[in-house]
């Protein structure tokens, strides 16, 4: 690709065992920050006591009433908590960096984020709410957080199950990475560098890989936008299908799909994943991490299929590497819910 | 590497071929700019006329005294220059990306920048004066480019020898950036695909491969900083061996050296170079484009071996992948200048 418009993120990030411990201090005040907003969910209370000890008398208030998608009403709590402070800490996963962003985004505060999943929001400039039924998100640097703190001391009591589903959350991002809108040779180098590192923590069970994965598929992701693959999980998630679980069935159906069309991603994934062929490449993680191969699996009936490739076909990137019209939408999405080879 | 601290850099890359003369004033727009100084040296003076024309009503007055090491005298020539400016745009090297950070530096004005050459100060936030004989250098976060307009029409000009030379000073700060002390999984893996396109470009002699390979390189080098071979062309360059040259003959030496000690170094450089060892990968590369084997074929002449091991051996950064002492740096030295095959 030579031709690509990048504006660069100036993300600080602080990556090591036991850096939430160590360094949190330290890079709260580094922002400068006398009176901090702490955002937390309430099952996480314990953990954050702790690491809030060594500035405890920075901490002016705690928030605890997060809720997945950041409804309108937690977003006005969270704000209305902040009165007074001059930094948010968030500690937690997608939900926490959420109410974070949405303090942000009204505030202007500076956010410290400390990610406890793979979720990469913390490295985005994206923010969501929701309310009546419909998600609102937009795109604005005030949310993004100045400082991360990556301590893979905190992954590593995840949920194996739940720590797998958010690994191949996170391959996702760094797939689509590859022919997304806004790709560039940066973000793809680090895509392709967060596939390795995540297909190694995957084979090895490490978090301090995986974590390094998520961070680096969250920054590709910012970077170069969302395609094929997340417009198709965006449908299925509006259909009641379970998030994390959607994406990790659907991402080697979208590679097969892609891959023709995209020597590029297909070099980069055989490369990360040490395989002579990407697709087979990324089967064999998946199926090493028990993905099911079919979203039949997951409950999608059959009758929904051309639903799915209607609602998705209008809103694919036009420069997707294959084409999707001519019914080839429509024979990638039986053959993600089958779980049989494409024909294409 | 599972422990790093990287604050990345926010700057604006907007690459393609004939960028420059379409994407230009529009860039300064971005910038809020309305009185821009341009500073150009007065070489490029007909190719600054033609590429300034579309908003030419927005240039306040052009700088062109522009020299090289951005003496003392010429920083205050360029910040009297820049007196009711807003906005600095330089089109140019080395020199003319210093002389415009020279400006930014005491006024803070943004600076848009356009390489002519594949230096890459135009993405880091290293400043430089000289007068009286030292160099003084500094790092700012103000003095780096807010914008850069990367345009391989620009470059495509370039004599070929010259344009090989500042290749290979290229391919050096992306090879140093696997080990130097502020590595990080995002500056290696850039590093990793600044190698593969620079090896490309000159293979192909193609000057968009070549470009992309130096904006690569300058942010990989900016975020990880310098290292052993830096620190050994820093002193070569003291005792008035040519700049580019120097780096060019010095690099596999010093990859040769290194590379037993960075099994992630030696794996990066064999990946982006398709080759089964990452030495004689960079060997080759050197080879074809025509490198000398060794230092004496520059000028340095044997009994100035121990002065160069002296002064390099006390600023090696401490975490050098192989140990300096006991003689190795004198024997990496030694082979540099003969141009055989190190003994270790």
């Amino acid at each position: 690709m030579h031709s690509f418009v990048y504006d660069a993120l100036p993300v600080r990030v602080v990556f090591g065992s036991g850096t939430a411990r160590t360094e949190l201090a330290g890079e709260v005040g580094r922002l400068g920050a006398g009176a901090v907003l702490m955002i937390a969910s309430e099952r996480d209370a314990e953990r954050v006591r702790a690491l809030t000890a060594p500035f405890a008398e920075r901490v002016a208030g705690t928030f605890t009433a997060v809720r997945e998608h950041v409804p309108v009403a937690t977003a006005e709590a969270a704000r209305a908590a902040a009165a007074g402070a001059d930094a948010v800490v968030c500690i937690g996963g997608g939900s926490t960096v959420g109410a974070a962003k949405a303090v942000a985004l009204t505030t202007r505060l500076p956010i410290l984020a400390v990610p406890t999943t793979y979720a990469g929001s913390e490295v985005t400039p994206v923010w969501g709410t929701s309310g009546n039924g419909v998600k609102t998100t937009g795109t604005d640097p005030v949310v993004l957080p100045r400082t991360v703190v990556y301590d893979p001391e905190l992954t590593a009591t995840l949920p194996p199950a739940l720590a797998t589903a958010s690994a191949l959350n996170a391959m996702a991002h760094c797939v689509e990475a590859f022919w997304a809108p806004r790709r560039n040779p940066v973000s793809s180098a680090v895509a392709e560098e967060g596939v390795r590192a995540l297909a190694d923590g995957l084979r090895d069970g490490a978090p301090a890989d995986l974590l390094l994965g998520a961070y680096l598929a969250g920054t590709a992701f910012a970077a170069a936008g969302s395609g094929l693959h997340h417009k198709l999980a965006h449908v299925l998630g509006g259909l009641g299908m379970p998030h994390a679980a959607t994406h990790a069935v659907l991402l080697p159906h979208v590679l097969a799909f892609n891959a023709p069309g995209s020597p590029d991603a297909a070099a980069r994934m055989a490369r990360a994943l040490r395989a002579d062929d990407a697709v087979a490449g990324l089967r064999a993680v998946a199926d090493a991490a028990g993905v099911p191969h079919g979203l039949r699996e997951l409950g999608l009936r059959e009758d929904q299929l051309d639903e799915v490739a209607d609602r998705t076909e209008p809103v694919v990137p036009a420069d997707n590497p294959v084409p999707v019209g001519g019914g080839a939408l429509r024979r990638l999405v039986r053959a993600a819910w089958s779980g049989d080879a494409l024909q294409q």
